[in-house]
């Protein structure tokens, strides 16, 4: 089932999609099953049951609502760089045995439709599509063969990074955690819905339509269930946790001439099933003029 | 004014210092003016308000309660490697003319006198003293000049590090994120009971008593007003925001033979007028068998 975080004049909902289109709640109405972060921690059965209750609710206009993060605050959100293995090669860097793990900070965050902000300090902003695997059961020292049972769902990442201020220092996590940069969505699909760790399914990204990444996520160095696995080898992933698994080859800096995006830009990460994550890009300055 | 957050039989309640001990009032006390986070974020007068009221609460006795984190779920933990310029040549590693930002989960976070736990895939835990900056007003694009004004106040912090993972691959975030590595406390200072950004103050770390790191504030690379700002030049910091801002040389990874902790021993990291942060060392098997 795929769910959609929505907000109408400030009030959040959630919506499903159906044959006929998206039906959803607003939090005030009743029957609202509560957010998505919540259903998550609730476990078990708590995603069907809400997702019965949303298919009987208001018709969703997408085009007069704005969407949100599907986790608008994850305790953790972790990050995988060098997870393709020509990604890897075409940024000069060794492809690491042990997974490279940064950090994004939720304030980076933004929806399906809200624009990636330019910022003013940089003009290499580039995009990073990638899968998200959301956490749904704690997991702590959970074996590689058990790790997907502890992933709720998937949802779809534009991990925009600002490459100066990424390799200003050793640590990536300047250049990655720029306000209105990391944009997610523009739903999370139930992990009953897709094939397991999402096997067999392509990735692909768009700026102004024309494809610059395209790959089949069983190319990742360190699929879902062992990423999941070798973070829980040293912390505990709580019901969610949001992974970031990293992109693919194609990056605007690794190619000759550096393709960066600039105001007016449309950026599109699709995944198979998942759907259409679609964002425009903005300068910050005019944003705030 | 030192503030202390603990918790007595799963009661959370907030202390402040006065001359006749700590005084506090649990969250079930009538006159009990809220966590350390939400008086943070009120702002204004909200923290001497507080004050007030805690000195006319119950005597606390430090042997019977449990210290906590006195931010437990900071919105962002952003640590700083890499700040003073011993350490980093004891590194091995050049000093960066931009901080190297990395990021804790606030999963990794312990109390005052609760065990730093040794996982047990390494032998490797090593200490870390540092400065903690608490963001008390939101910060975007802020001046150094300004920058202080929008810190609430100071506590201490033993980054705790498993370096091996620490190196696994370019990113730290594995190494600095194992359960129950982040001590954090005993206390939170507010800003006005501290010379700006903690000047003239010295940073000690002990181990088993020997004093093993020993530096002053003023020697980091970039002292917390230009951290603050920044940081606020990519992001936005909101209040409870915190900046863990670095160790000075002495840590066990550059001893000859390397000096790392293990089951049994006490760690202490102190500095001047905020107070000492001490936490065994427990094996991770140990705790859990």
């Amino acid at each position: 089932m795929k769910f959609f975080a929505y907000a109408v004049k400030g009030m959040q909902g959630l919506a499903v999609e159906t044959e006929a289109g998206l039906r959803g709640l607003l939090a005030s109405e009743a029957g609202y099953p509560g957010d998505l972060p919540s259903l998550i921690r609730q476990g078990g059965e708590a995603l069907a049951h809400a997702a019965r209750a949303l298919q009987h609710g208001q018709p969703v206009d997408p085009e007069a609502v704005s969407f949100l993060p599907p986790i608008a605050h994850p305790g953790k959100i972790v990050c995988v760089g060098l997870n393709y293995a020509d990604h890897a090669a075409e940024s000069g860097l060794a492809q690491p045995g042990y997974p490279a793990l940064f950090a994004r900070f939720s304030s980076s965050l933004i929806g399906h439709g809200a624009p990636i902000l330019r910022p003013e300090v940089s003009e290499q902003l580039d995009y990073e599509g990638e899968l998200v695997a959301v956490i749904g059961k704690r997991a702590r020292d959970v074996e590689e063969a058990e790790a997907l049972d502890h992933v709720a769902g998937y949802s779809i990442f534009n991990d925009a990074s600002v490459r100066d201020y990424q390799f200003k220092s050793p640590q990536w996590t300047a250049g990655k955690n720029f306000d209105d940069t990391g944009a997610f969505g523009p739903c999370f699909v139930s992990a009953d819905a897709l094939p397991p760790g999402c096997k067999g399914l392509r990735l692909t990204t768009r700026l102004n339509g024309e494809t610059v990444q395209s790959a089949m996520i069983d190319d990742m160095v360190f699929p879902v269930a062992r990423l999941v696995s070798i973070c829980s080898r040293f912390m505990t992933l709580e019901p969610g946790d949001v992974l970031v698994t990293g992109t693919p080859s194609g990056v605007g800096m690794a190619r000759k001439p550096p393709l960066f995006m600039k105001h007016g830009d449309i950026c599109e990460v699709e995944i198979d099933r998942i759907g259409i994550l679609s964002n425009p890009v903005r300068d910050r300055a005019a944003r705030r003029g």
